[in-house]
């Protein structure tokens, strides 16, 4: 049976505060847990109040009652199970490919997308800035459809690492170089800024060239969102 | 003064049923609000808790209490304009460019996204399947930025649509011809399916060349968000 505590500490977890005390992250709905449980995530305990589900490993889920799961849960309609895992370690990221860099992104929803995109153009390193949301919030976690597990992801000072960066830092910018003109080599980094103001000064100090998407409809002070933004960047990469 | 009857008014047009049988809709936040009256849709009403509002036109805008407005609003934290505005006839799409057409799209928010999408890429018609979430809704009102206001939407029967469509029917699949060798004309229409469950049979027999944006990464059963994807098929119809 599970305990007061246990539930406690599940429903800790959907804070931030919480997630960095235990070092632990909760994942709710079957298809995100299923691809963290078989992935190289460590899994600290799971909770289901379905006694079919099957998550293809040899995990032992804790069987609970539908009220013991709504408390645990972050949802109003919670899913059939809930997952808790170990916070990697931040990877060094190598730069054998394209990093994509994170300044200051605040919406969860955004930041999933990204992830997921990612995941998609076979980029294995995402660098966040410090104030860029947590990639363990319930909202984002949804959003990446599980490809969370498939994406090393890194919270650090943007400067530093970007000072010490052996590659071309390239930054989306409103404007820059029209992206379709521009040589995109095999390895560098991409910064993405903030969703309200974009890159921020001192990032962009560091960005050896602006780049940017045209625009093709009537001309309005309009932006395109980032996380669009990244996956036509992500695609003009790649597609070459 | 704002009578009863008009507060239940406007909360009566967070819901579809009733922005039918009103012709009207809400919207919501001074950005869109702005871009609204400064379009071609015509103001209904207008509602302030700001006496210094300006909108850059001469429509009035009735004040009324913080409380006033919150009992209009949709939103837990209000914004500080409520506008509400006609509901525009359907506008027969013209094949000078491309037409962007949504079979069953469900999300309010990756609808806005697609709206913001054909205004920066320039397509200036979107059609809907009946299916296809109302674009009134405030969640996608939001997310379009205010460029729901430069770009016509219309529902209709996709299949009769299609069939009397003068330009080809390109559709966004997992699997289909590699979009980047696509030989891609200067109108055409573009049709994107369901986030569950992609397009349908019946539109997919529609469809004169299916097209796909390859995966990079591990290969997964995952696919892009239905709006990340029309980010980049849009990119890459202009980018020409």
């Amino acid at each position: 049976m599970v305990s007061k505590n246990q539930i406690k500490l599940v429903r800790s977890l959907h804070q931030k505060k919480y997630r960095n005390i235990h070092n632990l992250f909760v994942a709710e709905g079957i298809k995100v847990v299923r691809e963290l449980v078989n992935s190289d995530f460590k899994v600290n305990s799971l909770y289901s109040s379905d006694s079919e589900i099957n998550l293809g490993t040899p995990d032992v889920i804790e069987l609970v009652t539908e009220a013991e799961l709504k408390k645990m849960s972050a949802l109003t309609a919670p899913n059939k199970i809930i997952g808790v895992f170990e916070i990697p370690k931040n990877q060094k990221p190598n730069f054998d490919g394209w990093v994509v860099v994170l300044d200051d992104i605040r919406d969860p929803g955004n930041l999933g997308t990204i992830i997921r995109l990612c995941d998609w153009f076979g980029v294995e390193h995402l660098v966040c800035s410090a104030n860029t949301v947590d990639c363990y919030n319930p909202k984002t976690l949804q959003a990446t459809m599980g490809s969370i597990s498939r994406v090393n992801i890194g919270y650090t000072n943007l400067q530093t690492f970007l000072q010490n960066a052996p590659v071309g830092v390239f930054g989306a910018f409103m404007e820059g170089d029209v992206v379709y003109g521009t040589d995109l080599p095999k390895s560098g980094i991409l910064v993405l800024g903030n969703e309200a103001n974009g890159v921020s000064k001192e990032i962009e100090a560091l960005v050896t060239q602006k780049i940017s998407i045209p625009q093709f409809g009537k001309n309005t002070t309009e932006s395109l969102n980032v996380a669009t933004a990244t996956a036509i960047l992500l695609n003009e990469i790649k597609r070459n």
